[in-house]
């Protein structure tokens, strides 16, 4: 486990059990043991199974937790993700936890499976944002990738992307392009928002390699599309939903960035059944 | 700042920008100023301001963060959250992070506004769950405070819930019932789910104090209701949506507890307009 | 272990080995082994022992740490607590860290041992109170229960206490408890401080289910338990000690809390005896 | 404060008020205002007034907690602490902890000064040693100086302190001295433990530059000075309480070393009154 | 201060004075107070100065520190840095722990300055690694800024960096540079490191954005540089000093990666002069 | 690993890939195993070796590292520090962290040895200071001790070593010593630093047990010793090189202490060779 993600889980179990779990202090016995299967209880694409373990584990260490699938399966109703089993109080215990993890990450992943399944065939490839849970930017991506999207940058320190206030401060998209570049660390690339296809030459020309076109009708992004002519990457981003997006992808961008996948998915029904 | 929101603030920010904002750096010159509003994109109640403030404040102490509203306020599209003012580069260096907070907090309170609304009139009041997102649980629950709610148990401390895993293990609703009672701190009430009508008079002599009626429909819910006769307060769950709330609150329960509160509900759109 | 005793056991390793053990390092050679038993030196009822062999554990995971007794067990001079074994460097560093944990919590479970044996065969239980070494809460009233005490409430989130700054912020005991019933968790109980007999027939007809009987004499308290005859739980505390504490068992309540049981027990002899 | 300090107040403050403060919450309204008085109960040497401080302050920030004493005042009952003011919310939430602190701290100052005061008049001086709560190093050694003690060692590697367990390892006291004075920094002065008067000249003659006698009588004491006479500094420790230490003073040892300063001490009664 | 940056400044102080400044305690009284200037004693080019300024106000939030100059500044001998003022013992318990950053820091942006004025007039930039020392690595990568230096990629996170291991697992460079831009996120570039003048035009036509010239003499650079013909960014590395860079930078790449920069660095002369 | 180790360690793995490792994610399968040796490329003193070990369990817990040396010993280029196996990603992921730990260290290591040996056959031992890597302490001074160096105090609170500025403070050295010797812990030896022959006396008869010369020439440091004649442990310190050691060594001091040990060493080349 990475640092960050270790500080989440440790941040989760003090919140829920910091001050013990009193139900299950008083109703089990100390050496009561107990088992059970972690199942999807509807149908989902599987993330956030290695935190889940995590969590039982560090409840307890003598717990056992085996992984019966990998983030990135899809479940029917009833299929195992997990099996547990061990000491009663620490199953009940890291329980809600466990869950909370799965249900939210199996959320994100399932959510993904939809919006790629939606664009298949096209070239484009849906991706997320920086629209994560803040604490959960790590786990929150790789449920996405679970799902089928592809990342966009990890933070701020891993893409250059060139917004209106950026262009304001410069005075102009290709001042603003420019000094990006010059500037910029070189494993990056300059990727710069336009607002109209008037902007398109001048950003290139100024060396963008990667164009966002943002909050644009499927018919505007298809006419960008051609100006581009491949001479950079195409984003697509804005508001996209599943009833929209195959419109934009079958517009001919590379990527499709959506917020939604990751600051809007429902959490999906997972639960314990102890046997 | 508690320690554990402290704790999360600065995940969030050393996952965005522990190694920089790269194109706020290679665009703004150092010393440049810049301000802007936090604006509701959309009707929403909002909720995290606190936590926002903060974001800016602990990215750059000398931003300037007045907010102009309180949690739990309903807004309109355009209404103003918050006006900022300091470096630019802190500013957008702070934004995203600060808006993840707002959006994820604010679609809680939102939602949670629309349950309590639905309820209107009724003796039921609608609660939260533990099914928080993990790190989240103190400010999950002040939003649902914030959008007219109430909180249902803090952690795993602060109640007794006895459910059928809990049963099962001590033989029966009353066995476990009165060994939690005799356990359990005096200050905590004794909660027992019973899966039906027959159940309840054996968890009222044994001094349950709280009845969750669990995954019943209203009529049964109604039922029991009229069986406990005011011995004991009652709460009712298990997937209850905007449309069936009416339903359940009309069939009298004291509390009716909503998950999808803090797991299921999407992020509202909220700005940072740079002026 | 739980974050915040993963975090307590850090702090004491880092300040009292933090910069090594210059004895140690400078007198045993490097692969040097050594073992030994921890051993009680006064009869005591033992608590702390998972928290000390853990200790063994951070400062050289290859240590052996053997527990001989379990928390709650009462033990002559001479008894062994454990068994250790490993590098002689690893476990004289340990040493005192763990003996500090265990000599401070089977402190407070002995004393506790002695305040509930004082009651046996009243109605009456001792139970702590949250006058705890701050950092070591969960610790404190885990020792407490293994001296067979019971636990008042963790934290502030998991207890409603009306004492008199609250009462005289609502303006009398009727519109506290009533504004605290309305308000807090439907998990929790309300108690009430009452400072005279008067004041009872209010509380509990606003709502209070426990009665908090602050520093009154076994008299008075006495006359309180028969005027409140059943109608809610009864709580007694303030300044009593193994002197006076048989009196007020006797005079009928349900709890008797003592601060002294985490505020005052003295430390008790434990040593490790190396071989 | 310092790192270490600082973590323990995040310790102590998550783990009582982490979830809030139901009580509070419910009985003020937000603006609702209070202020008070910390006031000692009972005669006592304060300590621990700027942990105190720091606590109010750590809870809410626009707190005023203006302290009247410092640390190593004697107060009387009645006298007071520090004036306190804010939001009423605020004050009762940060109140126990910033009292446990309080409490613990003076019991042992006021233990402190109370066996600095049997010794007056002799050449010996009172001091601690490393049995202090876990986590607490630093305040509970400040709180000794505050008392009028000296601090022995900070930790293990502020003091080569030579005892049984490595002097057998070494084979003899001759040897454990002489390998300690190769390879300790220069910094440090050699303390050994010796158990008969027959080992001092050993001890000396390889470098002892300070003498531990443990564990004996007063006459034993006074025999084993004469013999140094002059050539180390004398430590004697073992037990040694307010009824003995003058005996031991009148021997002429150079220091008294007390566990019970930093492990035995009763919390004195110290109070947060609100106007 | 970013989260990482205060956890290194937290770590500096425990480690040196989290048990306290003995000298500066016994020597100085509470309430003395001093004076001084943070001077440079050797040609230096000034990096880390606003986290000096941190660690006197985190040892003391009433020192006053004001800096005099800002990272990258040229500095000659008995030139101020900043002054200082506030309570004697806050200022030495700080000194060492302040000056210690700001002599390594640099250190950083000397060396770099020297190796950046190496190259000047050709269009080779000098750029830093991820060779910093462990924990340092955002506060060494602005100090490579203060000497005139440009970063390269921030983490793993933030660029495409394909190595021989890499290649090797994928079978060619062809396979592996098409994996990666087929996966990784459109944000960054894939660079690709070549052993020989035959590799790159298999690396151009897969994809590759950067190339990377790995322990080439400058002769070979120039080969490699007129082949790419401004087909992809050039990056040399391996190995290159002040006695080699220029020939280097005349043989025409892009960049110029030197781990010495930060790994090599010797700590320059900085002292604080109490008045 | 002691606390701070872990600290220092997580903040290294966070910062390098704590939003992963793009490049290994993206080239290698997921289950793709891979095996490799750590090996000096030049000749060194090694040291880190357990901290690069830690660094690729942290990574990855099911990866081997097994340690071929320990600290101290010396290497020839192409001999083996470790062998390590797991998983391709993991081992590629951890590998420039592992090493920048193990570079930096054996640096420190290799120049210690080498001032070590330069003073062979002298009574000089050649020590550190406090001119650590801030975060490093405890590491830095490790590798001194495995390069054959010994150790100065750790820290302000293990070590007493009075500077001009304390004696300014105090008026005189003779009022800085004595006060120094009454309040100081007895465990420490007091320091104190002469800047004139004729100040020798004074410290002495004032109970100084070391003096400190600093910034004098070999001819001055040898008439001080023979002033002092062996009444006090003699320490020389003041930008003494590899050149200038010998000298000093030759002069007759007990302990030369050397900041560019840790503060000027440069890293030597260690690396990863995957099979």
């Amino acid at each position: 486990m990475l640092p960050s993600i270790d500080a989440l889980i440790a941040l989760a179990l003090e919140e829920d059990l910091g001050r013990g779990d009193v139900t299950s202090e008083v109703i089990f016995e100390r050496g009561a043991q107990a088992s059970g299967r972690i199942i999807a209880k509807e149908p989902l694409v599987v993330a956030g199974t290695e935190v889940a373990r995590e969590v039982f584990l560090r409840v307890d260490a003598r717990t056992r937790c085996d992984l019966v699938v990998a983030d990135g399966q899809r479940l029917q109703p009833g299929e195992v993700v997990a099996q547990v089993a061990g000491s009663a109080r620490s199953l009940l215990s890291a329980e809600r936890t466990a869950l909370n993890f799965l249900q939210r990450l199996s959320g994100i992943a399932t959510l993904t499976r939809r919006f790629a399944d939606s664009v298949a065939g096209t070239r484009a490839i849906v991706c997320d944002t920086r629209k994560t849970a803040p604490g959960w930017r790590l786990l929150d991506k790789r449920a996405v990738l679970a799902g089928g999207g592809a990342n966009h940058r990890a933070d701020l320190a891993s893409g250059v992307l060139i917004k209106d206030n950026h262009i304001a401060a410069c005075g102009s998209v290709k001042a603003a392009v420019e000094r990006a570049r010059a500037r910029a660390p070189h494993g990056l690339r300059i990727e710069v928002e336009v607002t109209s296809i008037d902007q398109i030459d001048e950003a290139l020309s100024a060396g963008a390699e990667v164009v966002l076109l943002d909050n644009m009708t499927p018919e505007r992004v298809r006419a960008c599309v051609a100006k581009i002519a491949g001479r950079a990457v195409i984003e697509v981003s804005g508001g996209i939903t599943l009833d929209t997006i195959r419109a934009f992808a079958e517009a001919g961008p590379d990527r499709i960035s959506v917020g939604a996948l990751t600051h809007s998915a429902r959490s999906l029904d997972v639960s314990l059944e102890v046997e």
